[in-house]
């Protein structure tokens, strides 16, 4: 379909913000950035966002990382992000491409307990027969994480690493499915005093 | 297109957070709450998002209203949200689609001065012969806003009222042409200490 996004690259990526709900959010944000090795993909913030440009494997790792090291200081924490692939609108980033696949960050936060609650949705916009393996990916979940619908997502709860690994897996099958440009938005929330 | 999320009812709705990074985060959420009457729409709130469905007008009216009057505290605040039409996935909040046109909030906010930035992004997922159609409402928004590309989006920058109004042209635009599902996600910073 025409897409005002997009073009042929294979770069993925994501705009995504952290929120800490605290007085002390940008120390928070400053500390969480200086705990991530963010060296394999081309990073940029502004006042809006951040923006992650990569190899899916690195992009989904920082990202992770730095989710992960904010929310463990026990503040309320939200996390939002759109990832998307085969939709770059330029050619930023496109250096990185050439690492390699192994995560920096992954060894030193496998180990961090660190219950959340999430939704993502996801969006593959090139069309396809991709139904089928999103179904799948979200049955494969249910052996890591709660799943359960929720008003225009699917609800995951369970711990952030499971989160984020069944996030990275889904949206992995779906690009690989549908071929084209794909979309998942997923909004994540730690430590949040109206939880369950 | 086959879509997970839809099925034929013409119900708008939104999925959003309002994240106060303040310690009085609550306070903030809770008395933006009370300000805003919310009789015209089906409204939930848990502990990753809020969900709003009715007819497009009082969904864009509640959501920039409670907004703006958390927004107005001064506190740096972000506003995150997806808008989707032409997929409810259930039908929660059909009732309120008998409701009239009016919005109940804009006249209390319209005066409010709070300058944001933004980025939105818009996908509509049905096919079909839009992008004129966007195009012409980016030009409009350029009379009342500031706009300028972003990586996966584009940016606003302006007041608050001008922005949302904006979004909420370019969205109803957008569902008019398009004809089946549109989703349209939008991320919006008030108060930031790292704006320009």
């Amino acid at each position: 379909m025409t897409d005002q996004y997009c073009d042929d690259s294979n770069i993925a990526g994501v705009s995504f913000s952290i929120h800490p709900m605290s007085d002390n959010f940008i120390n928070i944000i400053t500390e969480a950035l200086n705990e991530v090795d963010t060296s394999k993909v081309w990073m940029k913030t502004d006042d809006v966002t951040t923006t992650v440009r990569g190899k899916l494997p690195h992009v989904f790792d920082v990202t992770k990382a730095i989710f992960i090291h904010a929310a463990k200081t026990g503040e309320h924490v939200a996390f939002q992000a759109t990832y998307s692939l085969g939709c770059p609108g330029d050619s930023s980033g496109n250096a990185y491409m050439a690492e390699d696949k192994e995560p920096l960050n992954s060894a030193q936060i496998k180990d961090i307990k660190q219950p959340v609650a999430a939704k993502f949705s996801l969006y593959p916009l090139g069309g396809g027969n991709y139904m089928d393996t999103i179904y799948e990916q979200i049955e494969a979940m249910k052996k890591h994480v709660t799943v359960s619908p929720a008003h225009y997502s699917t609800r995951l709860d369970g711990e952030s690493v499971a989160i984020f690994n069944g996030l990275e897996h889904v949206f992995q099958a779906t690009v690989n499915a549908s071929s084209s440009h794909t979309v998942m938005t997923v909004s994540i929330s730690a430590n949040s005093p109206s939880q369950k």
